[in-house]
């Protein structure tokens, strides 16, 4: 792992769905709250970037769902940079109960960098950077 | 592919994000949307599969984003059932732009056949019969 | 009423909550989805508007939640436009479900035009005529 | 006044939309994670409510959306108990950021207390002491 981060949240009342458990769709909400939580500990906005026009955009998520979440459940979200690449960056996620620590889902996101065009671009030096450094103290 | 059906909806101005496309978390939302209507054309009606208890909970999930879609574009679900177990389902899917038939996204989702403990069930056989029945005229 | 536009959905399976009915903050998206809608028909984009630095903010909303609306439902927004100032614009909804005619929600939502500093600005007078103007064929 | 809780969040990035700012219908899931808070701090667990059949149903919204809310921005939701009537509660609420303090957005939602078929039915004494006694230390 190249760099890991840990973010807790409580479950909303609107995030659960008909079952009473968390929607599976909410799930890559939270890795991508996770993921500004890591980037936000080395010193990087993620709307900064977007207005600089660096893009990482989701190239591709996988999610396994172990165990329902459910309203009011504190989870923690581990993110970690999992390999970083000349134009893609890919992290992984461990979404645990903060009460029993019961494991709840993982699984990854494989960010790329692209241009307008949405075509491949390096990422830029000062955003790899950023991404493998660690937390900074606050 | 064991049975497949189309679906289409036009991209809600809520769905997307600061970029101006769809945010990759409702493509999840998108594929569930596309196997709801993928089980109504057989007949099955989602909710009243929940209130008898029977719970295909989603195990799984793998998207690889193609190509951005934004506000206003139709978008095609194709939902297909790739393959059926004793205690599971998979779900896969593409999604095209009904304009150019770019293709837009694709993945899969794992549905697996839980009990109240979440604990693996048998897919009761009139759910399977449902599953892999033709689309029913209306 | 200066103008009126009639759209319909279904709601999504993930709209809905714990209680079965669709969440009630979800009727603010309808209505904006209803208002897009209203707009499309007069000729109007609503991104163009965004890109040209045309802001129509949300500046207050109203809902009465007359009946729950459940997954599956055909729900039609009426959307009207109100009353249309100098620099705001008053929407009212009614959504009635396609079925039964029975009334769902109704609302209000009133758009301030404002400048890059949440000034109110004078509502342009393009904008102001397509706001006014009939449903065009298409 | 008959009681009154603050509660803080931090706004998500998948809250805001092309605009960057956070979009109106999240303020009413930001009034219920604060009436829920309001809830949880004198001793009621929101979905045991639900289970037990207690439906205190959203009747009616407003919001008057004062300044526009930012990814990150920490926000304070001040939640109080306006009214209690036979079968009815009417919450207040107001948003402020936490950094400055500024007022982003105020409103109200009326709970009618309703039976299964969404009749209006006597707030059951228990539930009115819940909602009108002082938050409990923890």
């Amino acid at each position: 792992m190249l760099g890991v981060s840990r973010f807790s949240l409580i479950v909303r009342f609107y995030e659960t769905d008909l079952m009473g458990v968390v929607h599976h769709a909410n799930f890559l909400k939270y890795f991508e709250a996770g993921r500004v939580d890591y980037l936000k500990k080395r010193g990087v906005s993620y709307d900064s970037w977007v207005k600089q026009g660096i893009n990482l955009a989701v190239a591709e998520s996988h999610v396994k769902y172990r165990r329902p979440a459910r309203f009011d459940d504190e989870l923690i979200i581990e993110s970690a940079l999992a390999e970083l690449k000349r134009a893609s960056a890919l992290f992984a996620y461990k979404i645990t109960r903060g009460d029993d620590a019961e494991l709840i889902a993982e699984g990854s996101t494989l960010l790329a960098c692209v241009g307008a065009q949405m075509n491949l671009v390096r990422i830029p030096e000062l955003v790899a950077a950023s991404l493998t450094r660690a937390e900074i103290d606050r």
